[in-house]
């Protein structure tokens, strides 16, 4: 395997891990999560994890960014695969930083695409899917802090025009608790 | 060097670049790019850019998020690197993708600090640094398409409270349409 040591490469600023076998500068950057809050009828699409780490807790459909797609395809591309629903992107609802673990999160505010039905189902990724008013959402059952954040962005937003995306809460302006009740998994990723 | 082939790495969907020598996975993320429209009595400010790509043309300063920083952290460090300016970040400006390139960019609109004078200074990847009205701006030496998007959405929003983040302009959705006049360099960040 890899044989990394920390070394500043040539041109660089900052120490990184190079492997003294084959010399690979692997550099570690912050990685994109790209997400949405998909509503219909002042509902929001929510998906109960069926992978660790948080299985069988809530969160929004969203996931790692790939090379060659913009954040918005991501972001559908997310609700497919693990909500199997069609989406139409509205905007940037929240753009926040995971500084604990090198993550930045660009979450949507969505709707169903088509005549805005929602038509959806569980992906491999997701023990069930389902539409929840505010009230109905399963606060104690939520997977990571992070989908709070996006939760409260849309209720601040409503079904108004979008406003200014939101940020981090003033509680985690860094995104540096670490994880929710009632478990002390990792987080990682939404 | 490190020997790549490409596999799915198993419990993967995708294709990544393995080593053939040391096994070593080489994910390749989009990037996040971080930088600011920092405005002062209707002025923008610019830098010429002292590295290669688009050296000698117009920039925002903006560049790499590092890990361990949040997105307006990044921007943060950025103008005091690349213009000497403490920033106060107001929020998000514009996420824009360069899917061509794999990145994505979190643009936000700023200020100076303090009591809002503009300082600033080139740093060591500047030539020169500058404050531009709008006429002023040299539009026929701007470094890459992205710089228009973000003064763009800098136009549009002005000084009112901001509002919706922009995304992608019409004419370029996906990020894909290569470099600007009047050289065709490679667009390898902002």
């Amino acid at each position: 395997m890899a044989n990394f040591t920390r070394t500043i490469p040539d041109g660089d600023t900052h120490e990184r891990d190079v492997c003294a076998d084959c010399g690979f500068v692997a550099y570690q950057n912050p990685k994109v999560v790209v997400g949405s809050v998909v509503i219909a009828d002042g509902k929001v699409l929510m998906c109960r994890r069926a992978i660790e780490p948080r299985l069988g807790f809530w969160t929004l459909p969203a996931g790692y960014m790939e090379l060659g797609e913009t954040v918005e395809e991501g972001a559908a591309r997310e609700a497919m695969e693990e909500a199997g629903a069609d989406i139409q992107i509205e905007g940037v609802l929240g753009v926040f930083s995971i500084a604990r673990i090198g993550q930045v999160q660009v979450i949507f505010r969505a709707r169903f695409g088509g005549d805005g039905t929602p038509v959806y189902a569980a992906g491999p990724e997701s023990l069930e899917v389902g539409m929840f008013a505010w009230e109905d959402i399963p606060w104690d059952q939520i997977a990571f802090p992070s989908v709070r954040w996006a939760l409260d962005a849309w209720r601040s937003s409503g079904t108004a025009a979008l406003g200014q995306a939101a940020s981090n809460p003033d509680d985690d302006r860094r995104g540096m608790h670490p994880n929710m009740r009632p478990r002390d998994a990792i987080q990682d990723g939404l």
